[in-house]
């Protein structure tokens, strides 16, 4: 996965890219673009076919300003300063030296003063989610989560010169290590087995007697990034002379199919035994006899027979799956994952959250927005919303009103009447192409102006153009 | 399943049999004796390969003595004056007429004086787990439990003359009713459909109109038998000038295959996930545009690849499927739920419960016992401990401490260091055989007396001669 | 508090004490006369007056059989044999040789061999709570519960020749050492400081280096009693060649002022503020200026007034401190600790224990007993009841459903009806007089049958003679 | 309380007075001059004398616009469009119109579009703790908690005209009713009676047929401050042609002499029972004969002995009552309840919030600030922190980390070593003087250092002057 070509990689700096990803009518078209941007020069479809969860991956653009714009050290001073930063919480003060891995955090926030005390003392700062705290980065995160469809996250690390932070280890996710500033040597290692490919949990922290040779070893510039799987070990240490700084974007973490199938199988079971008489029947009378940890040594014809019967259920099972249902759970679990959307300028004036009603004068003004039975429409965004069934009922979860802090909201989701089920499905499957609301599957025409509005009101809809207010009001409540 | 003969089946008294079940050497052998008895003169082969789980059957004897000894409304009468029955716990009052069910629980203990005027105004008792206070009921499920290798439970049921103390409804377990005086007119109905056959959970009270017409309707009398499987809707009614007594033996509750997979599939699944990196890799990207309970419609291609994929990735659990750490969950909660067993006068002679250890005259007589190399040693009985795994240690789980209440105690076990481990599957497996401590498969001699004396110390073993005390004492704590 | 006459004292044995408890009218009247034979012949007056909670007391009866029938290791190695006894639960197993003590329990049930081996190697055995396994523990305890009016407990403590079993401590309890068997060497030690006098915890274990010379030693023989209150320090030892059995009968554990204050306290406090707007008065603006630990060296004279202001509304709580209620609290708890009553065959007699309603010959016989309205009625003993208000409603709190397993049972009590309450007032103040049912200021004939009959069937009520049951049913449910 | 001249009372806008706050050295004075503007041209001294708790008062100024600044409808909707206000957590929409309260939450984000609709409707909007989104309400109430000792909350108040919003209700706070825009009609009652005098708790909403005639009836109108104490019922309804906004401030909530004692009376007691031994005596063998609810008719004169005693003790309590402790308990929670400071320019640069340290070019900058032996010190604020005992440990509490929204940190608080407590102490009772590190009552130069770098780094210290950096950097950790 190394590139040792020695061409400089130029490209649009992030906010360019991210202010014309606003004229990409569908959301999971920007994901991609966004993320063809981060892994420039290398091709989405090359890197998703060679490269992801297989082979670490280094792509080196001599061009020290490619990812100017994402991140700073200066940022990260100005955070400190203006937002509530707590040590332990939001900033880790570590090193590693001498085999020894230490975590220096004090208790409460963390000021400059004293931070900087700590990095001039040969400490390394890691920022845990950065998409706190600056909009860039929340921003970035949450296009390119319509790509992964699972949380995209992300640590700020700063290492001063001639130290390291972190001891040799693994992660339970995919790593994006995008380099912002200075220098840094890195040296990734294979799995050490098969056991500890794509693995479900990080490691401890290794020692170097654990590890063999590293399979890439680099130092990587600003402007270069560094992808490796889960389950890859690396360890990074700063060169005497400079500092580095980074950004890890990650994802993937729990979202392999043995996630899905933990959520499937329990399902799949009840389906089974409610459907199906022979999983119902009693177990032999005289199974315990042969059957156990104490019988394994038995050489029972019995035991072959149990075995046989259980393997034959077992193979039934998948007749029984819920596979979409299950999708489901996982679904809304990443929908609560999820980023809220940084709306686009154009979003914000064609949706609820730019509506004109507003204080001006001692009164009210402009507050009544009409959708019209001609009124084109459609969800914000592809991935801000999704129709599952939690058995009796049908509810619509969200991710805009969810926060920039992991899981500080509890799961968004509104209920879904019956007669609405039908207009919901069908504005989720025409995304990105706007409808009217007259087109909605629905009864009569005041079925379809009230999901339409209740949708417009709670958010989730555009307009393909920015509606003009009405002067009188509504009906009292 | 009905026996329509008119001849009068005689049999021993219960008594006797319990009696005569001391001189079987092997305790699941003693249950098959019991259950012969309970059901004669039908066969248990036949009964099991014939009528168990698929139909009722109705055993008639013509022989209102059969039972005689079992139990009986005096010994209920009895009961009630020397033990704390309470209602609502241990004893309900309950009602139905005009296709009311009522129940009529005042707080507290109940006493004979106010069960017997409810009782005088037409309402029925039901005495919960009789085996709590009738030792001959606690007996014969004991034994019957290690037939079955699933809790063997029981309520007795009285009724007046002329009324109904229940609604239609079907249980969750096998029923076996005991007619033991006076006469019930029952009325059996076939499963409604295909999903009530051997359901998992019994069912709400029904009103006559969700019957159809029973397939079986008859008199129970004193001395007559009565079997129906799980999903098979009764009730039973007294005819007006004669009261009913019976106990319902019941067995098989959450003891089918769906119980085994349920604890069986989250091991296969994180087992085959430890071992095989398919089930570690990622998701595709983009499952969520088309699986889920939104795309269910669509005819995307993915659908179909992604569906198969979780099938075959569910085809290949079965070989990873911990079939006997299964089992042995089911194996420890069985162990919790079982009686402990009612002990022979043999059995009390040969094991610690008879040990002449005693104090008399101011001093300690005869405390010690000492098993010797050729000491002919064996379990007590053969359902009463089970060698498990928990992943770490093993374990012996044993029944003997259990309670005569559900669930009083606490699971006992006891920690069995590795050197002893084959010792004690030596002697499972061995049972109903007696082996010297000699033959016990330990490293030396004093390996073999010290795993044989904590099991005889701690109740359960039995030596096959009664041991004569020493004189002397063991060695210092 | 020591008796050094060598004069033998002789008295009845415990068995014919009890008996001849049953001609006592007042269950009350009884519980002195069976205290009074438990410290003959010192009087009970005597007793309370110049030894409880102030001094030891030694009492030498010369009269080896003096308590015979109380309790014996023949009756503890015949629990062992028949009742569940837990290791840990019931037993325990100690030892305390040379400054060190230690608890030698192994898990699950005492069965005799093993407890016995213990014994012979020098290990002291104490049952707790023998009133669980022993029916004249119970009698005792349950009829001397009701002179101290705090929960009366004991423990029974067996001794090998030559051992100790216990380090020397004090108890929260006031102890009555009742020496059975043998012999034991005694020593008591004075509270260490005024702040251990009466103390509300028990101690930790001390060594010799913590005690002075002890103010009371003595060897305890058969037959003796050795009192000491709560605070007083002391050890015991067997003679080398004689073993030890006795009983502490315990009482008075959290039952002193500080116990009711604690209760009273917030009542007081909350009815205060309801009443009283003084104590609604905000705080001074600025008291956290003067007032709080860092202020203490301040000589703000504000401080002073603060500080007298809130001895001023200190000192009017007690106008406030709804004493009935907290005594109340006290009692219910009490109520709670207490063992179910021991009944004499009268008391069975005459009251719903000993109806004759019952299984006979197929029927229900003589079910109907019947108060009338010249029926004379007490309650069945004097401290098996009590009404207490717990804000709402007026509750009868009663110890007959107890357990003989200290809080086996849930707190047991009957919500009585408005128009019920006088009536079970009077009841209450009358015993041990008979009243009756006619006489109890209910509205009319109808309410005061129900309420009698209500308590009778109980188990609450006893009548002067046993009633003779009608022949007909009650109406209808 | 009417004050009912006509003449227009003029003063300096609030960012003024804000702004000269910062002239003032002690934040107590600072509380004061802010309170000062808030009730002009009442004085604080007579407020507190004659009316505060006592009787409602009307300030009416003639001057629309003596509030402007304190906050705005046009900041409120400003609020709605950028914060993230939630139904139900922060915002309210009620309505009362003929007797009838309602609230009108729907769930989820209150955006303006939807907020509008329903005041142009008629409902009335309560925004909660506004100071969670408003600076100079934030800046506003924390300058007040210092005078109040006590938690300075707000909520605001919308009205369309012609409407009302709430029920007549009391409750449980002294309220400033600040009226900012528009005009609303008050009307004022006395407590119904002296149990609802300075209630603990606020009442239930009335209905017209609860009240008398009010005590004061005005029409406020902006700049004007009605105040009255928790217990006076009140309602407001707009004028046909008018909405009005005004912020109620509150303060005094659980804060008085009765949520004192309620810490005070435990401790109290478990200090006189640890003390005198009085307190642990037994409680009388027979009170329970004559004390408690079923004995309150009798005469029995040992009740009053009784009762007596346990005045007696409780008199005692006084002398034991840990005063200093339990204000300390208070303490900690009005410093968990404070707003966090909102520093002034010079409490910035003067602190480490305005330390130079940061990050320039590539590398921290001026990160050494070192305190000298000579620099003046003295805490940030007057109440940001306080010292209190928790048994065994010497907290200082801070409110410096505490946030905007109540309670969403922990309290918080730094151990302090022994050697510090009594420079901490010093510091403390010095506040508002500058006093030099050396003058610190430490053992020597290093701890005096040590304690002073501790508090400056964690935020709590101001220098008299802004520090100047040095150039090296501290020892290695």
């Amino acid at each position: 996965g190394s590139d040792s070509s020695n061409k400089r990689h130029v490209g649009p700096p992030l906010d360019t890219v991210l202010q014309s990803l606003g004229r990409i009518q569908n959301s999971k078209e920007r994901a991609k673009v966004l993320f063809e941007w981060l892994i420039a020069p290398v091709q989405p479809d090359d890197f998703f076919r060679c490269i992801w969860e297989k082979k670490p991956a280094l792509i080196r653009r001599h061009n020290l300003k490619y990812y100017d714009g994402f991140f700073s050290t200066s940022e990260f001073d100005r955070i400190l300063r203006e937002d509530n930063v707590q040590f332990g919480v939001n900033l880790d003060v570590t090193s590693y030296s001498n085999g020894v891995r230490e975590t220096h955090n004090p208790p409460g926030r963390a000021l400059p003063l004293v931070v900087w005390d700590y990095y001039k003392n040969g400490c390394s700062l890691r920022l845990l989610n950065p998409q706190s705290f600056s909009i860039t980065v929340w921003n970035t995160l949450s296009v390119l989560q319509e790509l992964f469809t699972s949380m995209v996250g992300a640590n700020m690390y700063l290492t001063p010169p001639g130290t390291q932070g972190f001891a040799p280890h693994y992660d339970d996710i995919e790593a994006f290590v995008v380099q912002l500033e200075g220098k840094k040597r890195w040296r990734v290692y294979s799995p050490r087995n098969s056991l500890e490919m794509l693995p479900q949990f990080s490691s401890v922290n290794f020692n170097d007697g654990d590890l063999g040779e590293p399979i890439l070893e680099t130092i990587l510039e600003a402007g270069d990034l560094l992808y490796f799987p889960r389950g890859f070990i690396h360890q990074g240490d700063c060169l005497p002379d400079e500092h580095s700084l980074h950004i890890t974007v990650s994802s993937f973490q729990r979202n392999s199919w043995v996630d899905l199938l933990d959520k499937l199988l329990p399902a799949a079971l009840q389906i089974a035994a409610d459907d199906d008489v022979e999983f119902r029947k009693g177990l032999p009378l005289d199974y315990l006899d042969y059957m156990g940890v104490q019988n394994t040594a038995s050489f029972n014809p019995r035991r072959e027979n149990f075995i046989r019967k259980v393997q034959e259920l077992m193979g039934k099972l998948a007749e029984y799956a819920p596979v979409d249902a299950a999708v489901d759970q996982k679904a809304k679990a990443f929908l609560h994952d999820c980023l809220p959307p940084v709306l686009t300028p154009a979003e914000v004036d064609c949706s609820v959250y730019g509506a004109p009603a507003r204080w001006e004068n001692g009164d009210v003004k402009e507050c009544i927005i009409q959708l019209e039975k001609d009124t084109p429409i459609r969800f914000l965004r592809g991935g801000i919303a999704r129709l599952c069934s939690n058995g009796e009922a049908c509810l619509l979860y969200y991710t805009t009103e969810n926060s920039r802090v992991y899981h500080q909201e509890a799961p968004k989701s509104i209920e879904i009447e019956a007669e609405h089920v039908e207009a919901l499905e069908y504005l989720l499957h025409c995304y990105p192409q706007y409808v009217t609301v007259e087109s909605l599957p629905c009864e009569d025409m005041d079925v379809k102006l009230a999901v339409a509005t209740m949708l417009f009101e709670k958010g989730l809809l555009t307009t393909k153009e920015r509606l003009t207010p009405l002067t009188s009001s509504r009906a009292n409540y």
